[in-house]
């Protein structure tokens, strides 16, 4: 068996993101081991990794050798079974709810529909270029974007952060999505309340620590 | 204050169905009201529905007035804030996380590529035909179902539901996307324990009378 905490990730991958930042959040140290997305048709669908996720996407974390899958179940798990850190996720029903639905506003509504897989199989489908890559990304991450925007400043939840002002959750969706969207060349003029708490997170240095090119598999690292 | 449980859906929502069924397992009593999704380009894009549910999608549960949104976030606030009734997740850790991430991997990976506003994008966008569409549809739900099969297949943790022998989140997630499946015309044959759990779950009342074809707003329910 496997001891500690193992993330299997990829440098650029938003779901692996969320995660480094919410263990960097939690101050849980773990062994960082990368699948490379796009080297040999995709490490991520080799029988070794099949074997730790059916899903054959990343993350999948390795706790005491048990793996688990699937970025916002991991961080959830991370915040139940390691207690004593900084909580990722509000004490009440209703502030649990609030933070959950921003997370999965992005994890389900905007990320799914931008994903390598996705974007390739529009491409093989329906020939877009990546001009039309583009202008797709930039829809839907808009679209997300703008709802996101309206339930985080109609809120007086929100503070400094997602919810109130330490970093949780919600942030860690956040973050990923929004070093997706600036890639993608997304105009975040629009969005002012989102754009201030990616910035207010990226002065902590459990969020810098996540961010793809600090990895060790990014392109030109050095590590 | 509008008082008690309010639920805003679609009767063929996949989204709106899981807390339908999520409801009934509790055995908490909600009043309907439907939120046409096609009919006057979309009631779910008024301003009254947008001002419950920024996002401009269904499913939306008002709960004393306070609304709530993204149906696992939905699932789990009723868990917690009604726990008197049966449990949607297990109690440990780490079987929280399986059932998690047995729900996200159908909520996160297979139904957001087959949402509506996608199969409308994919037309305007694309030009994408009902064969295209059909395709993309079957070719998603296909590799999550194969996923979801190697999941529940290859785990001790399966029984008659997606946890064990009771039914819960998972379950939840997992009925509605087999319907639309169906819809589609995906073959079950490859996908048997997703195939078996489904007929389990559907032998309940708690998810018969959940359908979308026993829901007010489907069409010839006479209700």
């Amino acid at each position: 068996m496997t001891q500690g905490l193992v993330l299997y990730g990829y440098w650029r991958s938003s779901a692996a993101y969320r995660v480094r930042i919410a263990l960097n959040l939690k101050g849980l140290p773990y062994e960082s081991r990368a699948v490379h997305l796009l080297r040999d048709g995709g490490e991520q669908h080799a029988a070794a990794y099949r074997a730790l996720n059916p899903q054959e996407l990343v993350p999948c974390l390795l706790d005491g050798g048990r793996a688990f899958t699937q970025s916002m179940a991991i961080i959830e798990y991370l915040d139940e079974a390691y207690p004593d850190g900084p909580r990722l996720l509000p004490a009440a029903a209703r502030d649990r709810a609030r933070v959950r639905a921003l997370a999965q506003a992005v994890a389900c509504d905007v990320h799914p529909l931008g994903n390598l897989r996705v974007l390739q199989a529009l491409e093989t489908r329906f020939g877009a270029g990546e001009a039309q890559r583009g202008e797709w990304m930039r829809h839907w991450i808009g679209a997300g974007f703008a709802a996101l925007e309206a339930m985080l400043a109609g809120s007086p939840a929100t503070g400094r952060h997602c919810h109130g002002d330490t970093p949780g959750l919600a942030d860690a969706c956040l973050v990923p999505q929004v070093y997706n969207a600036l890639r993608w060349k997304l105009d975040l003029a629009p969005y002012p309340t989102v754009a201030r708490i990616h910035a207010a997170c990226n002065e902590l240095e459990a969020f810098r620590a996540a961010a793809p090119e600090a990895q060790p598999d990014a392109p030109g690292s050095g590590k």
